[in-house]
Order: C-alpha cells, then sequence, then structure tokens
C-alpha cells in the first residue's frame, strides 16, 4: 500500500503577500532610509530613491500608510510629527514655512488610481496642509475610487500615503520653466529625449492644455547649460532605474529639480528596442530586458490593429474569435472572395463556415460569420492562418441572394468596403486606418534571449506547407501538432474518403484508400521540404467520419442517407472518433502512416505519429500493431480523462504525450464548448461563476491539477517521457505560465502566436526567480 | 508544500495467486495428511478429507500436480513411487492387484474441464494403470481442453492430477447397487434426500441413461439398513462441509461406499432455503448463509424468466435492455396498449419510446423497441419499473398503421402473442412457459443477516409514489435519487413547462411556475405518503429545458420552431443542463423547493436537496442562495470531473456527494454512451480493449481510482461526510464491491435489484475477511 497523502499543489491557492511586521513609522523624510512602497506609495518611494542617489528633489516629507491607517483608526494626524518634519524643512531650505517655504501635498498609493485627490499647491499653513493631508486619506473612500478598485481587484487594505514637498517654482521668470520628458521615444523606441517645456510656468498650465507646449529644443537654445545638466540628470535616472524614464521637472531661477520619476510607458515597438538597447548598452541584464516587454506587447507587433477607432461606431457585433483588424470589401461566397481578392483586400462574411469555405477563408484578409463561437471553424481556421475573425455576429441578416448584409438599421451591399476588428469583435462600415504589424531585428534577438531563460520550448501547431513555414519564421523549435483532417477536406481527396466511407466491398475500400495514400503522400513531401530539420507531430486522422457527408451533400442519393442516418450520433464530440476511428478502421491509419513513410524516402523528415482521443494503453498497443511497422515514434494525445488517469500505464507504452487541453477542458468540465459559449458562459463569467473561460485561460484548479497528476504519473514510470500541451492554451500567457509550473516539455500554439509564447514563457520561467 | 506521493490504490493490480514453495510430492495416498486441491485436484482432496472424517472411501492414491509437471517436462512417471502405494493398498485391501484388486484412474483437476480424460475403469495391470495416466496428463493439452481454458480464462499453469482409486463393485449382485444423491432438495431447498438409485450395476449404467434408475425409496425399502447408513453418512457430510452435498455411492455386497462428494448445484430458492435452514439448524454461521447465496441467485429469484426456451428460435434479437421475460400480444401504440392492458398482458412494441409512452409502458408487461441502447428512454424506464426490455431490434420494420411487426422473413400482427426475453434479448412468436419470480421469508431472514454485516447501505432511485413503496418493501434504507424530470413530463404538466420556455414576459413565466407548484406539491405528497420514515434526496431538475419541445411538437408553429432553433445544441449531453439551467432560471429550483416545503407542511418527510452537474463550490453557493430558505440539507452530484477534483471544496459547501456514476464513466471516457453502445462498444468488448462495458461494471482503473481520491479529499475536509452512488451501477455486483472498497455510504439502485444488491453487498464486506 502507497502511502497517501492528500495531494496538494501550487495551484490551490491565490498567493498574498504577507503582512510585514515593522515598527510603525507615521512620517518619514525623503533622506530616511525607507524605500517601501507599501509605506510610502509609489510617488514618495521613488522621491526618496531620486534623493539618495543624489537628484535635485525639493526636500519634503511623506505622511505613511501606516499614518493613514492611524487616521482612519482615529481620525487623528501626527501633528507632532508633522512639525518636527516641517522645522527640519525650514532649516535645510533656510526659509520659513509660509513665506519662501510653500508645499504641495499629494496622495502616493502603491497603485495610482483615478478619483483620489491628486494635488494641492502652494499650501502656505499649517491649518492648509492638515486639511489637505486629511482630504486625501478621506478621498479613499470616495465613491469613484471605491469602484475602481471594486472593478481592478485592488485590495482595501493598501491604503495611501501623502506627500508633502517643497514648492519650487518654474513662473519666477524667464530664467525659469516646467516640461515633462521621456529618456527615449515611446513611439519607436529610439534614444532621444522626449518631451514638452514651457518657460515661466506651473506644470499645472503644462498639463492643462491652456498653453501650448514648446518642444524641448526651446530649452536646449534657450537654456543650453539647464538643457545639458537636465539631459545628464534624466540619463542618470534611467541608469539608475534600469529603464526608460517619464520625469516631471521645473527650472526655478535656471536652477534644476526633478519633481518626479516613473517607468514610462511605450508601445509595444518601443518596448521591444529600449528593452534591446538597455541590455546591449550594458545598463541592464537581457534577462532584465526580457521582462520590461510584456506578451500583450509583442502580440500588438504582429497583428494589424485599429490605430484610433475615434468616432466611428460599429454596426454590429460579435465575438473577437481572431486577433488583428483588417479592411476589405464584404464579399459573401468563397469562390467571389478567391476572385475578387485578386484585385483587392476582401473580407469574407459567411452565416458560418465550412471545410468548403477554405479557400475563400486562405484569400480573404479577414472573416466575418453570423453564426459560430471561438471553436467554430471559422474561428479555429482563421487564428491558425493568423487573419482576424469575428464569429457570431447574431444581429446580422445575411442575404446572400440578395447580395445584402443588415444589422442593427444599416445595411451594406456586397462589396462594399468594411472594417472588422477582430480583438474586440467591433465591425464597421468603411475604411478605418490601420497600424500595420512589424518584427523588427530587436524582436528576434529579444526572443533568443527569452529562450535562453528556460527549458520550455515553444512549438506550432500547423497544417499546411505555408503554416510550416510560418512556425519556422517566428522560431518554433518543432511543429507540435499537425491535423491531417485537410489532407480528407480537400475537393479531390473529400471524393476519395467518401467514396471509402460509402463503399460496399473491400475491394472499392482499398481502391479508395490506395489512391488517397497517394494524394497524402504527395501532400507531407511538400510540408516535409518546409520543415527543415525541426521534428514534427502528425496526429492520425481525429475526426468522426460522418462529418465527411454533412447535410446537403448529395442530397436525394439514398445510399448517402442511409449511411448518415447510420452514423448520425447524439453527442459526437464522445462519439465514434479518434482512436476508436483506428480500431475499427485501422487500414485508414495504416494508409496515413505508409503515405509518411513514403514521403520520407523522398525528403528527409524527424516524423513522430500521434494517436488522438486515447483512453487507456490497449488502445495505444492495439494501434501501434498496425503503424509500428513504420518505426516511428508513437506518442498519445492526453484529451480524455481516462487518459490522465491511466498515465503510468500509458507512458508505459509509448514515447511521449501532447495534452489536448480544449477536449480535455469540456470533459472535466462536462462543457461542450460551442452550446456552453453560445449559452451559458457568459452568464457564469458574469455572475463570477467562473474569472476567466476555461476555453481561454487553462484552468488551474481543476485541469490543471489533473494533468499535474498525469505528468507526475507519466515521469514515475518514464522520467525522459517528453510531454507537450497543443490545445489553443499553447498561446496564451496565463495559460503559458501554469504549463511551465507543470513542468511541460513544449507548448505547441498557432505560428502568429509563437513570439507571444516565447516571451510568455520566459516571463513565467523568471518570476520563479 | 504538501509532500506528494504517486497516487496508488487497491484498484492498481489484479490480485494474483502467489506461487507456494512445497516440496515436490509427486504421489499422495488418500491417508496422507495433504489436502491442497492445487496439487490433488479437487476430487483427489475431497477423498483425502472423506477419509480423514472416516467416511467408508474405497482406498487410493493420487498422482499430484507436481507429477503432472514432471510428466509434461520429462515425459516420465513416478513407477517407482507407484508401485510403492500399489503395494500398499494390496496390504491393505488384502488383496493381490489384477485379481481383487482393480482400479479405475480419472483426472482431478482444481477446476473441473470438459474434454480431460476422465475414467478409466477397471485397471486390472500396471501396462495399463501407467498408460491411463500418461493419457489423462496428455489430454491436458487436448484441443478441446485448450480452447475450453481459453474461453474461460483458465491459466495454463493449472495443471492436472490423476486419481487412482480402488474398484468397488456394484454390479455384484442383488446386495449391491449404485447411486446418486443431492442430501437436500436442489430445486425447492427441502431438507430431504432426492436422488436415484440401480440396483445391480456401476455408476456409468447410471449415468449412460441405458437403465431407467429408480427413486431412492426403493433402496429404503429394499435395503433399509443399507439406507439408514446412507443417509447418517450424507448428513455427516453435509455437516462437514457445510453444505448441500451432491455425493456418489455405491453397495457393494450390503457395504456401502462413498465414491465423491462436492457440493451440489441448485437453483435461487434452494440456495436461499438451504443457506438459512443451515444457520437455523446451527450447521454454519449466519455469515456462511450469506456467502452460500451468489448476487445472481437472488436475482433468479425476483424476475420472471424462461423456463426453458426448448428447441423455439427467437424470430428477432435486441440488446438485452432489462432482465426478466414476459408474455403478452404485441401492441403497437401506448394508447392501445393502456386499453388492451385491462383485458391481458400487452408488450408494448414501438420504433423508440418517449416520455410520451409513458402510461403505455407502465401498463405493459415488457417493451420491445426497434432503435435505442442501453441508456435509452425505454431501458431506464423499464429498468426502473422492473419489467423486461428489448432495445434497438434493428431488424425490426414496424409498420403501425399497417400493424405489423416483420422481422428475418416472419410477421406478426398486432395482437399476436409474443414472448420477450429481456435478460437475453431474444424474442419469440407465440407463447413461451415462464418461471415466475418468487419472495420468501427465508430470504428477507437472509437478506437481514447480510445487512448486518456492512456498514454500507443499500437504497433506492425511485420516481413514483409506486416506486418508493416497492423501494420500502424490498428493504430500502433511503431514496438516492427522486429525479424531477418525470413530473415535468405528465401531460398537463408538459404543457405548462413548455409555456414557461415559450413566454415572452416575466409575468407569463410567473403564472407558469406558480401553476406547476401547485401541481408538483401535489405529487411530492403521495410520495411522502409512501417515503415513511426514511430519507428522501430529490434531484432538482436536470433535464436541457430543449428536450421539452421536441422534434414534431407543434409543427407549423413558428414560435416554437424559433424557440426550438434558439435552444438547439451539437452536445447536448454537454449542453445546457442541471446546475447550469438552476443558475440560468433560478425561479425553477425555488419552485421545486417551494413545492417540497408545502407539501411537507401536510405530510412529515426527511428531504434533502441535490444538485445536478456541479462543477464547482461557486455553483453550490450560488444555487443554495436560491434554496436554502427551506433549511434542507444540500448535496451534490458528483458527475463531472471537476467535481471530483474540488471535492475537498465542494465538500466545504454541502452537506452530501452522491456520485452519478452514468455521467461521470461518460465524462472519464469520453464515451457518448448512447453512441458507443450503437457505434463501436461492441468491437472493444470483441477486441478485448475493454474487460465489461463500463456503463454496466464500474471502471475499477479509471473511474474508480477519481471517485477514490474524491472521497478521501471530501472526508479530508468534513469526515462525516455523507457518500453515496445513484447511477445504475449502484446495483451491480461488481460495481457493489468496488462501493464498498471505496468506503461509500450507500449505494442506490433501482427497487428491483435492491435484494441483490444488499447480498453483493454482505459479500464485498465478507470477502475482506
Amino acid at each position: 500500500m502507497t502511502i497517501y497523502a492528500p495531494y496538494a499543489t501550487i495551484f490551490d491557492e491565490p498567493k498574498v503577500r504577507l503582512e510585514q511586521e515593522n515598527p510603525m513609522n507615521l512620517v518619514l523624510r525623503f533622506t530616511d532610509d525607507v524605500e517601501d512602497r507599501f509605506q510610502l506609495g509609489n510617488k514618495g518611494a521613488n522621491l526618496v530613491k531620486m534623493t539618495r542617489i543624489g537628484m535635485p528633489v525639493p526636500q519634503g516629507f511623506t505622511l505613511t500608510i501606516d499614518a493613514f491607517r492611524a487616521f482612519m483608526r482615529e481620525r487623528k494626524l501626527p501633528v507632532a510629527e508633522i512639525r518636527e518634519s516641517i522645522a527640519w524643512l525650514e532649516e535645510v531650505s533656510g526659509q520659513k514655512f509660509g513665506e519662501g517655504l510653500q508645499f504641495s501635498v499629494r496622495s502616493s498609493g502603491p497603485v495610482s488610481m483615478p478619483g483620489m485627490m491628486d494635488t494641492v499647491l502652494n499650501v502656505k499653513t499649517e491649518e492648509e496642509l492638515l486639511t489637505s493631508a486629511r482630504e486625501v486619506f478621506s478621498s479613499w473612500n470616495g465613491a469613484r475610487a471605491k469602484e475602481y478598485r471594486r472593478l481592478h481587484g485592488i485590495s482595501e487594505d493598501l491604503g495611501t500615503a501623502v506627500v508633502v514637498q517643497r514648492m519650487v517654482f518654474g513662473n519666477n521668470g524667464h530664467t525659469s520653466g516646467t516640461g515633462v520628458l521621456f529618456t527615449r521615444n515611446p513611439n519607436s523606441g529610439e534614444d532621444e529625449l522626449f518631451g514638452e517645456y514651457l518657460p515661466n510656468a506651473q506644470g499645472e498650465e503644462l498639463v492643462s492644455g491652456a498653453t501650448t507646449p514648446l518642444a524641448l529644443s526651446h530649452l536646449q537654445e534657450t537654456m543650453p547649460e539647464a538643457y545639458e545638466t537636465l539631459h545628464d540628470r534624466v540619463k542618470e535616472l534611467e541608469r539608475h532605474f534600469g529603464d526608460m524614464q517619464d520625469v516631471e521637472f521645473t527650472i526655478e531661477d535656471s536652477e534644476l529639480f526633478i519633481l518626479q520619476t516613473r517607468n514610462g510607458k511605450r508601445t509595444g515597438q518601443a518596448a521591444v528596442k529600449i528593452a534591446v538597447d538597455l541590455a546591449n548598452e550594458g545598463l541592464i541584464t537581457r534577462r532584465a530586458a526580457v521582462l520590461q516587454v510584456s506578451p500583450e506587447q509583442v502580440e500588438s507587433l504582429l497583428y494589424s490593429h485599429l490605430e484610433d477607432a475615434g468616432d466611428a461606431k460599429p454596426f454590429l457585433t460579435g465575438l473577437p474569435a481572431a486577433p488583428g483588424a483588417a479592411v476589405g470589401r464584404a464579399i459573401f461566397t468563397p469562390e467571389e472572395a478567391a476572385e475578387e481578392a485578386e484585385s483587392g483586400p476582401v473580407i469574407l462574411v459567411r452565416p458560418e463556415t465550412t471545410p468548403d469555405d477554405i479557400q475563400g477563408i486562405a484569400a480573404a484578409t479577414g472573416v466575418l460569420t453570423c453564426r459560430g463561437g471561438y471553436s467554430s471553424h471559422a474561428s479555429i481556421v482563421a487564428r491558425a492562418m493568423g487573419k482576424p475573425c469575428i464569429t457570431g455576429a447574431e444581429d446580422a441578416v445575411l442575404d446572400i441572394s440578395a447580395g445584402t448584409l443588415s444589422a442593427n438599421g444599416s445595411k451594406i451591399n456586397a462589396g462594399d468596403l468594411i472594417t472588422i476588428d477582430g480583438s474586440t469583435g467591433n465591425v464597421y462600415t468603411g475604411e478605418l486606418e490601420l497600424a500595420q504589424s512589424e518584427g523588427s531585428a530587436e524582436l528576434d534577438e529579444l526572443l533568443e534571449w527569452a529562450d535562453s531563460t528556460t527549458g520550455m520550448r515553444v512549438w506550432a501547431n500547423a497544417d499546411t506547407p505555408d503554416m510550416v513555414a510560418a512556425a519556422r519564421r517566428f522560431g518554433a523549435r518543432g511543429i507540435g501538432l499537425l491535423r491531417t483532417e485537410r489532407m480528407f477536406n480537400e475537393a479531390e481527396s473529400l471524393e476519395l474518403i467518401r467514396g471509402y466511407i460509402l463503399a460496399e466491398t473491400a475491394s472499392e475500400r482499398r481502391k479508395a484508400l490506395a489512391t488517397l495514400q497517394d494524394r497524402q503522400r504527395e501532400d507531407f513531401i511538400q510540408i516535409f521540404k518546409a520543415l527543415g530539420d525541426i521534428p514534427l507531430i502528425v496526429r492520425l486522422l481525429d475526426m468522426p467520419l460522418h462529418e465527411f457527408l454533412p447535410e446537403g451533400y448529395a442530397e436525394g442519393n439514398e445510399r448517402v442517407a442511409n449511411r448518415r442516418t447510420e452514423m448520425a450520433e447524439v453527442n459526437p464530440m464522445m462519439g465514434h472518433r479518434g482512436v476508436r476511428l483506428g480500431i475499427s478502421q485501422p487500414g485508414l491509419y495504416k494508409m496515413q502512416v505508409d503515405a509518411i513513410q513514403e514521403a520520407r524516402a523522398e525528403v528527409h523528415a524527424d516524423v513522430r505519429l500521434m494517436i488522438p482521443q486515447v483512453m487507456s494503453q490497449r488502445e495505444a498497443i492495439v494501434v501501434k500493431e498496425h503503424i509500428d511497422h513504420a518505426g516511428l515514434e508513437v506518442g498519445v494525445m492526453m484529451e480524455t480523462v481516462r487518459a490522465c488517469l491511466r498515465a503510468d500505464r500509458l507512458a508505459e507504452h509509448t514515447d511521449f504525450f501532447s495534452f489536448g487541453t480544449n477536449d480535455l477542458t469540456q470533459a472535466v468540465f462536462s462543457f461542450s464548448r460551442e452550446d456552453a459559449e453560445k449559452k451559458f458562459l457568459n452568464t457564469y463569467l458574469e455572475q463570477g461563476l467562473l474569472q476567466d473561460n476555461p476555453f481561454t485561460i487553462l484552468d488551474e484548479q481543476g485541469v490543471a491539477r489533473l494533468m499535474d497528476m498525469a505528468i507526475r504519473w507519466g515521469r514515475d514510470v518514464k522520467p525522459e517521457l517528453g510531454i507537450g500541451i497543443c490545445g489553443e492554451h499553447g498561446g496564451n500567457p496565463e495559460s503559458i505560465a501554469i504549463a511551465h509550473q507543470l513542468g511541460v516539455s513544449y507548448v505547441s500554439c498557432s505560428p502568429f502566436r509563437i513570439p507571444v509564447a516565447r516571451i510568455a514563457a520566459a516571463h513565467a520561467a523568471l518570476a520563479e526567480g
């Protein structure tokens, strides 16, 4: 009897920040030796840091978050300590409070929060200073601040500090002024100061927009020495903080003061360039550079997007099924789409798509369907091809014969320009301006650094030679999932597999398979040519055969109708598909493997075979009898719960596991994804029954827990077992972080998600410290 | 971090008999001190036992299974030891081998096996004895014996022994004879010798059937003393072996010899009576009595069955969906069935059944459908009602308007008598003889003893007052599952729930619910009256609402058609049903609970509520907000995998678990039961990919493993957590044994399976020793 330990994982509890036991500090000066942002807020902590490295910071002090808490309990401010600090400031500045010495009073929280009382300037009396501080503290409980915290899940326990700082005056004449700058260009990432300057003015005038500010070059021309000092000081800040800074400064009678600094916001393009430049300049490590760029920033680099929809109102909204934006003429049939695409971009608009629409989707720059969800045919194909897609636009009334698309009172005709935003689900009439995607040499460099931080690799799901080529271009280390359904769904092959299904004699079946094998051999040859030296996992046929005889095909043909009735299923997702097909029709799998072997004889390729929908080692053993003659590695798709529960046995009989997290999620939740997304998943998300859509972000508490057990059981038996994830989760940063914790060997995702996945994988590894 | 131990359970490995290290014994005499049937075979071991207790056994010796193995290795018999034993027998008997002393030579295996060389009589020489022994040993590898072992999974390692025994002669004149007897009546269980006797004959004549044997009373009349001795001797054997014996005897010159004894085969009725009588006579313990009766014997007591189909050939075969046999007139519509049933038994024959057929099924004595599987509507309803049912009789051509049922060249008309055997799936024309089911006082007594052996209780699944009453009659300790679907499916309620589904205003919806509540209150009152003081678990509505608007209902009505389209699902099993319905339509669950509360105000009842299809504690919490005002215990149906993976959290928020093993099996295997049983499950069973249908026998390696973890996690949090199983597995003996190992509190099954379940539960407990 093995000893049982109640199973627990890192996934069980959200991480919480531990309360630290510090002595109470109610008032801290910028010169004090405390930098804790949970005591001082971000602003206060940065002022301490700047003071410490000798920046010309107007001095002051902070009423800490401990003071905030005391205030909330007892409605009292630490007046004695405040007076002591004022006396200290009078001594340091040589000026009297209320005369030369005036203060600004600002809130300073660990997170910045709209709705908080922000700034009171020119505070001249203690009646005034205490009142301002009380107001800042009290504004923590203002309705807007509370609502913001609720919406963003910010803890009520965080609290806010108050920063009291000596005023300096940019409005003291023509040798005074105020400005803001970024230490590098926040759009392009170029290494140049980028900012604005207003002579003889205070900061509020710059922000209010009442006066048009001047370029920084004005300061350079009028006060070159002050500019040089500014340049040196802010570059010193950049070096110190190891990141591009967003700085507020004031010049008072030719003397420079730095009022505030923080890491600057930037575009994805700038983020990548700045991070790589900083690392190459030796200012930060390569690891820090990798951490500076978020997966979302990388993503924004790769998809076209709406520069700014501005006042444009969508006339139709659907599900954001595949990210990116596209402009094109709305075309309603795949044939016309293929034809029209030659004379300019088109958006394919369909009630929903089927395998027959593939050519149309391939020709279009974007896809819009009236029905379907995130997992509908259009979604999956478009995501895989890296094209924007909107599905489930249910308000649309599409009249294909009339050539019109109506929705919410608007109507467009076939051939009219529309803009779709697959990141939001919005559809606009006419052409909106798009920002085009751009890769860069810096991105390639950054991603190489990213790869070096982790042993977890990024592979790609790819079904065509083009996609295999794209995968390699984006840095895939392997093809983790090649679905072979496409090879049966192309027009001529489709007739062959239908012939196989409808065959009444073994001889007819054999003939259909033989011809299919010839076609698939040629197909594999093209794929292997694109593959180069990376490994390729071919998934044997998964889809139920009845999908090859859809309603509408060969109407009136009795043989087809009968076969269709025979094969009909109540719950096709859990029906006669995957390995069950391989068991009942062993000739199909053998044909596929023989086609692969024939192709390998012509083009060298590192091919591995994968069996879908397995639930027991017996299935793997029986299928292997039909395909082992090829001598290739054979793995199983882990997408049934029972496969996970029998992972130890499966590991004995197979070479690798690849988790199919889409189907596994369906099985763990007993949710049919298609039905769930149409029927009740939104209610669940809105009511907080689910925090995230488990088909987008891997379910930590359930699915990942099962995967964790399966991986441990499998590796107990075979420590060298290769383990991958090839569901759509493989391209999702949160899911990639979970994958890293699970210790998988690779995640496999759409080629166009690879850069995102590589940076996300690195972040996951670096988060472990 | 909790320490992780790779999870292992008792379910991991089949138990194997350990090889024992014994010294080689090639020849053993009946007087030797070895009783091991794996050395002597059953026959040899019983002869040793009888010798030991002083039975008049013709003496002899056994060539052991070690000798068999040595022979198989070296083709040599232990001739020296055989000679020694012959010399010993000559000494004991005072006769010379080949003269007065002759031998019989028989095979004696640990399991009896057709195809083995059985008996050589009157062996007079060593040339002959050795040859016979060699032939017996060699017959182990005969084609028929090998095939038998393969079919029955008997190990090739068992081997066989050879018994060499002194001949006694029943053909020695009128004071000699031979006979066989049972020590009690094997049909009724009455305590009387039951057997046959043939004077002046050897045993072979008795068996051959060439001569008609006489009743034992002949012996009693002609040789009263011999009869008395025989009676005393066989009763002594019965006492010694603690079971009814099947004895072969010979009388040689008025001297009685017992040649062989073994536990006698018997009917279910006899098994129960004999076991109870033996215990009440003090010959065996009550536990031993419980172990003497198999679940199958109890089952045979409860269902009508074909006495003997004899030469009758079925004209149609389907799936054996619900056990038992029935004779009746074939009727093709539920209305006619209800009418015709008043003038005699009818069999309802339908293409498939729907809730509209309920009255017809209730009126019929059996059900036959052309389509459907083990889980189709007809199967489930018929099993629940304890009626025989055959589904999926796909060769049937049913023409309802013509009133004919044709199959395989036969045709019957509506009203013709047919016989169905729901235990085999066979349908016969005309009336075959049935054996009727009978309970008995002995059965009740035995089941009470059974209950006292285990803490695991047997509850019932029951939906109607009649079924609740039946459940109590069969000894249910609670109702573990009352499905409320029926309360919506009766004609008038059906219109109300349809009104609710089709309502366009909240007010319409409220009105429909209010009327439904009145009807359901009355329904619950009837159920509570039947319930008495046992607890009742009511499962809140589980079925997807679209099932209330089946194809064919209100054809041409656009509102219905639109709503049906809106609600259609691709994989309804994993769609908008169960708790997902409770979340999106909280009024429905509240109405059900309010109806229960109103009914409880009139009739006292111990009611507990159960939420179906739960996958997270948040769902349970949200639903409880709508139903907690009733102050009833609330439990969850454990039928999604995620519920099992989150059992610790669910235990915090709920009062009990009930595993819905049907749906859980579907989710673990990713098998849609209905599709699987139609499409590929047979292939899996035939090819040995599955040993059993996991919907019949709980899957030890997968489903039970997950349940085991869930139970441990749940009880870690709440040790007193009540845990039940309410899938159909609850009535299956093998599954009940697994349930016992899992430590569940109760299994809940069809009322008509309760006696079977009670005996199976006891066997499971006693098997643990």
